[in-house]
C-alpha cells in the first residue's frame, strides 16, 4: 500500500518512510459559516473528499504518500460575524511553520500542503516559501480549486469559472452534494446583493478590494446555490481530483532523488517573481 | 439528540444552540512518538475514545453538547528527537486563544477543553484563565487522566497511580488495547533506564525536574508496556469516562443560567491561588 | 491638479483631501539582486515608472490621488544569498498594518497599495484584508504585472506570459530599458539551468513548489535577458500603465460615495473565497 | 558558607561557583491584592520566608546554593480589578526564559525556580521544560505550598488541605502572622460568597473552571482569614520549609555529577506525560 | 510619613493613595558583571542608594511617594560574555509596559521610573512615551547619573564627566565605596585597552558606535577604578541625590492637580522632537 | 567617485564595495504633521539635505560611502492625532534589525544610520547595539541635530540650543527655508501654550516627562516658527553638515581595517554604561 496515515503509524515506520523519500501530505480546511444550507466544516470536508480520492488513484505508484490528520481550522476572520472557528493570520503562520518544521525534524524531505479554503491561500504559500529558505528538501502548496485537468468533455463543459470557488454558492454546494449530500439542506434561498460583493467581483482583474462590512452586507454568500446539483458536483470533483493527482505526480517526479526522471517543465504556471 | 458536531451543522443551528446555552466541547490531543508499539496519534485517539463515550452517556440530559473537531496537534517538542508534529508553546497558546475567542464570538457562553496530552496541560489551563478574564461566560479545561470516578471495585482496584499516565507504558497501552487494539503492536520490548527518567520520577513530590537529553536517554517510554491488557484498559477507560461525565455534568450544573440549581461544591479540588 | 504627494503637503491639506474622499496610493517595491545587469532597486524603480505614468493619466479626472513615498524595501529573503535589503514576512506585515492604520487615522477612507515585487504579493493582499475587517472604508492591493489592458495590437502581441514577470529576465529587463536605460548593463550573459528553477516552472498549474537552494543553483535569474529591448519595454510598460489606470478608475468608481455611479462588475476577476 | 547571594558577588566568584556545579535558586512571587488585611507583597514575602529558612538548613552540606534576587512581580491579571503589578503570561514567559538563559550562559548547569504564587505555577513549569529542551544541564521548578514533609505530628495535624493555599484566607494569613506579623491587620472581616468562587471550588477534581467576573464577585478572598493564627502559621511554615529542604536536597542528589550517589526515586510524584 | 512601600501596603491603602495623586516610583537596575571588584548587583544597589536617600529628603513635603520593589534585572546582553542576568530588549519593554499599565489600572495617575543602568536608558524612555500615548496621567523616566544639582563646591569640583558613569570604573566604584564599601574588593587591577572601547569613546559627540566583541576585548571595564575613594563617592552620591530630589520635586509640581502652582519651565532640558 | 547609491548598483558592484570595506549609510526620517506651514515629510527631507551635502564633501576621500534609499517612515504615534504615517516601536525595531542584518549578509562590515526624527532616536541606537552583539563588524547611529562642528563664528552664534530641534518651530523651519523653501508656507501663526509642553520643557534636566494629550493640547508645535529665516537655516545646516562629515570621518578612521591610523579618542562623548 502506498498511502499511509501518519497518526496511525508507530515512530519507526514513520521515520523509515521519511528516509525512503515518502511525501508528507498536509490537508487544511476551515470551519466557518457557509450559509444556511451547508455545514461549517464544508471546506475541510471538500478538501478531504478531493485529497482522499486523489490518494486512492495514487495508490498504485512507487511513491508513498503519508497523509496527516486534516487541519480543520483555518483563517476565517471574515466569517466571525456569524459563526466560525478562526485562527489569526499570525497564528496560522506559526502553526504551519511548526508543522513543516516538525515534519522536517521527523525526517521528511518532501512535503505538500493541500488547501481547501480561500482565506488560507496566501498563508500556505508563504509558509512553504519561508520553510524552504532554511530547510533541506522541498515544500509545496496548492489550493484544490485552482487545480483541474482533463477528465471528460462533459466535466470541462460543466465549469463556470466565474463562480469558482465563490463561497457557499454554485461551486461549493455542488461539490458537497456530490461528497456529503446528507449535510446539504434542501432549502437554499438566496438574495442577490446590489452591488455584488466587492471582494468577489473586483472592478479590475488582479485587484484585491476589501471593504469594511461587505460580508455581512451580502449575507455571507457570493452566488446563488440553487442551480447546484450532485451530478455537476461529481463532474467538478472529478476534475479537481484529476488535477490534484496530476499535481502530486508532477511534484513527485520533479523532486524525486533520481533527477534524470524529471518531467519536462511547463510554461503554464509561473510564480510571481518580479 | 443532545450531542452535536459543530462542523456538521449550518450556521443558524450553531448560533441557536449557543443562544440556548449549549456547551462547546474542544478535544485536543497530540501527534508524537509512543514507542514502537503505539501509533503517533495515541493521545488524540484516546481522548476521543474517552470523550465520545462520555458524550454518549450525556445524550439523555437536557443540555446540548456541541463537539468540535479534535485538535490533533499539541505541544510535543520533547518528542521531536524521533517523530512528532509539535506546536511551540506560544503557537498553541495562540491557537487556543483564537479558538476560544471564535467560539465566544459565535455565541457560546460555556466552553470546555478536554485534553489528552500531558504536554498541553499547563497551556490549556492558562488558555481558559486568560479567556475568562475579558470574556463573558465560563471556560473550563481538564486532562482526561486526572478525572476518575467510582465505577466498579474492580476498576478502582486496577489503578496504578504511579504509572498514570506515564508515556507509552502500562496505562496508555492498556487504553489503546481497549479502544484501538488493531493499532497496537504485539511486540513491546522495553529496556528500563537506570536511573529512571527524572521528568517522570521526581526526587520530590511537586518538583518538576527537566534534564537535557532525558527523553532520548530513556528511549521515549516511561515504563514497561508489557503488562498492559485490553481488559485492564477497559476498566481504566470506564473510570475516565465516568470521571469525565461527572466533570461535564458538574460544570453544566455549576454554570447553568438558573443558579439555584447548583450542586454543593466540593473541597476535593482546589486550584492554586496563593 | 489631482495628483498630490502626501509627504510634500502640510497637515491641513492632507486632512482636507482625506475628508474629500481622496485615494491614498502606496507604492511598494524591493531592493534585491537582479543579476549582473540590473540594479538592486529594479522593482521599486519599475513600480514607480508604472504608477507615475498612470497617475499622470488620471490627473484630469475628479478624484484626487494622494501618492505616498515609495516603500523601497520588501520581502526578499531568497535574494540574501547575494545582495538584498529584505524585511521578514512578519516585519513587512507589521509595516503594512501600521501604514494602513496611520492613513485611516489621518482620515483616508480609500487606500490602494501598488506592488512591484512578487515576494510582496501575498503580504499586501493579506494586509488589506486584515485592515478592512476592523476599519471603515476600503483597502485595495494589486501587483502591477498582473494588470494589463488593451493598448495597441502591437503591445498585446509583444506579451510573453510565460516570461512575465520572471526575475531579471526578458520582462523586467525590457521594462528597465524603457524606463531607466542608463541603469542597464550592455553585457547580459545568461546560463540556462537544467532543470529550470522549480519555483518558476511548477510541475502543475497552481502548485507552489519551493526547493532549498534553488535560487543560488540557478544564479538568481529565471530567463534570458538577452532578447529584451527598449521598444518591447515601452509596449509592455504601456499595457501595465493602462491596466493600472483602469484598475484605479474601477476602484474609484466602485467605492465612490455616490453608489449609483458604480460600474457594472465584471466576472473576470474572482478572489479565492472557498 | 554554602549559601551565596548572586547579586552581591563579583563575576569571578559567580563563574567559579557555577563551574563547581553550584545550584542557582530563583525565587518568584507576586504583587497583588490580598484583601484588606495582607500587603500586596504577600506572595513574595512568604516565598522568601520559606526559601531563606530552607537555605539556612542547607548551609551545612557540600553543595553551594546561589540565591538570586527575588522576582517580585508575577502573573496576576485577575487581581488588577483592585490592585496589582502584573505581567502578562507572554511577558513572564519571556522573563523566565531570559533568566534561565542568562544563568546558563553565566555557567550554571543546575537551576531551580521556587515559586510563591499560584498564577505563576504553570508558567514556571513551562519555562523549565522549554529551557531544558535545548540547554545542557537541569532546570527545576516548584511551588512552595505543594511541598511538605514530616515535621511534627502537630504540624501535620494543623493542615487543612481544602484551604491550601487559597487566596488571602486561612493559609496565607497564618503564614504571614508567622513570618511578618507587623504587616497583618488585626481586623479581618470576611463575607462568604454564595456560591463560593468557581475557580476555587471546582465541581470536579482536576477540572479548571474560570468564570468571568468571579474574583470581583467574591471580593478577592477565597476563605475566612479569621481563624488564622501565628502558631498555626509556624507549623505550616515549618512543614513547607522542610518540604523545600527535602526537594532541594533531592534535586541536588539526583543531578550531582557523580550519578552513583543518587537517591532511590519515588513513585509518589509523577509528571503528566500522556 | 510620605514615603510608602507599595508591596507592604494592603490594597485599600494603595488605592486610596493613588486616588490622592500619590506618585508611584519604580526603581530599576541590572545584574551584570562589574569587573572583579564590584558585585553583579552594583547598578540596582546604587540606584537604590540614590533613590532611598532622595525619598528621605522628600519625606517632609505634601506629596506621597509610593516606592515599588526594585526591578533588579535589566537589559545587559553585552555582559553575558562573563556573567549577567539579562532581559532581551523586547522582554524588558513588555515588562515596563505591564508595570506601567498595572499601576494605571490600580489608580495611579503619576508614575516615575528611576533607572540605574545605561543599557536600560532608551527602553525606560520609550516605555513612558508609549504608555502616555493612550493612558490618562503622566509617566516619567530618568537615569540617576544624568541628574545632578548644586550641593557643595567640593562636590561639583569632584566631578569627572568624562568618566561618568562609565562601567565599573572611577564613578561606579566611588559610589559603591560610599554606599556599600563591604562589597568592594581592595584589589582593583586595571589594564587599559588600546584603542579604548569604541562604545565609550565615540569618535564624535552624539555618535553611537558599537563594534562586535568590544566588551570582551576591553575586559569589561571602561576606566581605571584605582583612584576611586569613598570620600569622592559620597560627594558624587550627594549630587545625584540632590539632582533626583530636584527632579522629583519638579515632576510633582509640574503635574500636580492644581496647575496654577507650576514651576516656571526651564530651557535647559529639551527632548528630541525633530 | 566615492559616493554610490546602493539601489542603483548591480549586485556584483555592491558585493565588491562591501568587500572593500565601504560604509553603508542608512538615512531615516519620518512622515508626520509639522504644523500648517511645513510638509509632512520635513524630517526625511532635512536629513536627506544634511546627508547628501555631507556625502558630497566626503566624495574626495579614500572611503566609499554606499547610501541606501531613505527610510521615510519613522516612529510618530504622537502625531497621529492629526496626520502621520507611523510605525509602532516594535515594527520599527524589526525593520531596523532586518535592514542591518540584510546589509551584513550582503557583505557590509561597517554601517551607519543617520536619523532625522526625534521619535526614532532611542530605536536607532538600540538597533545598532543589538546588531553588533552577534554580528561581525561595526554599526553606528546618530541623529543629525546633535552633531555640530566648527564652521564659522556666525554659524556658531546663530545657534539657539533651547529651540533645537524642537518640533516645527524655529530650528526646523529655518532648515526647511534653506533646503526646500518652496515647501514652506509664508503664513506661520503660532499660539504659545501655557504651560508649555511638558515633553519639551522638562522640569529637570535628564528627566523625560510624558503627559497624556500633551501634543494636541499645544497644537503640535513646540515653539514659534516666525523668526525662522533661510539665512539662519543655511548657517544651521552648514554646522550639521560639518558635524556629520566629522562624525562619518571619525567613524571611518576608528573602524578602518588598519588600526594604526585611528584618531585619538575624545572624552567629549560618553555613552551611558552604568
Amino acid at each position: 500500500m502506498t498511502v499511509r496515515h501518519l497518526a496511525l503509524l508507530p515512530r519507526g515506520t514513520v521515520r523509515a518512510l521519511a528516509a525512503e523519500d515518502a511525501v508528507a501530505v498536509v490537508p487544511i480546511g476551515a470551519v466557518e459559516q457557509h450559509g444556511d444550507h451547508l455545514p461549517l466544516g464544508t471546506d475541510f470536508l471538500v478538501v478531504e473528499a478531493v485529497l482522499d480520492r486523489a490518494l486512492e488513484q495514487l495508490d498504485d505508484d512507487d511513491t508513498t504518500w503519508v497523509r496527516l490528520p486534516t487541519m480543520t481550522f483555518g483563517h476565517s476572520p471574515h466569517h466571525l460575524f456569524t459563526a466560525a472557528v478562526s485562527l489569526r493570520p499570525s497564528t496560522l503562520s506559526d502553526v504551519l511553520a511548526d508543522v513543516l518544521s516538525s515534519l522536517s525534524q521527523t525526517g521528511f524531505r518532501r512535503i505538500v500542503i493541500v488547501n481547501g479554503h480561500g482565506g488560507n491561500d496566501e498563508l500556505v504559500r508563504l509558509a512553504v516559501k519561508a520553510h524552504a529558505l532554511h530547510t533541506e528538501g522541498t515544500a509545496a502548496a496548492c489550493s484544490y480549486w485552482t487545480l483541474s485537468a482533463e477528465t471528460t468533455a462533459d466535466a470541462a463543459a460543466a465549469e463556470r469559472p466565474e463562480r469558482t470557488p465563490g463561497h457557499a454558492g454554485w461551486f461549493e454546494t455542488s461539490l458537497m452534494l456530490a461528497a456529503h449530500p446528507e449535510l446539504v439542506a434542501d432549502d437554499r434561498p438566496f438574495q442577490p446583493s446590489d452591488p455584488p460583493p466587492l471582494f468577489d467581483r473586483s472592478p479590475a482583474p488582479g485587484l484585491t478590494v476589501e471593504r469594511y462590512g461587505e460580508w455581512p452586507r451580502v449575507g455571507g454568500l457570493t452566488d446563488d446555490p440553487a442551480e447546484a446539483t450532485a451530478a455537476t458536483g461529481r463532474l467538478l470533483l472529478g476534475r479537481r481530483v484529476a488535477g490534484l493527482v496530476a499535481a502530486l505526480r508532477g511534484l513527485d517526479q520533479a523532486t524525486t532523488s533520481a533527477p534524470g526522471d524529471r518531467l519536462p517543465s511547463t510554461d503554464r504556471e509561473r510564480g510571481p517573481h518580479a
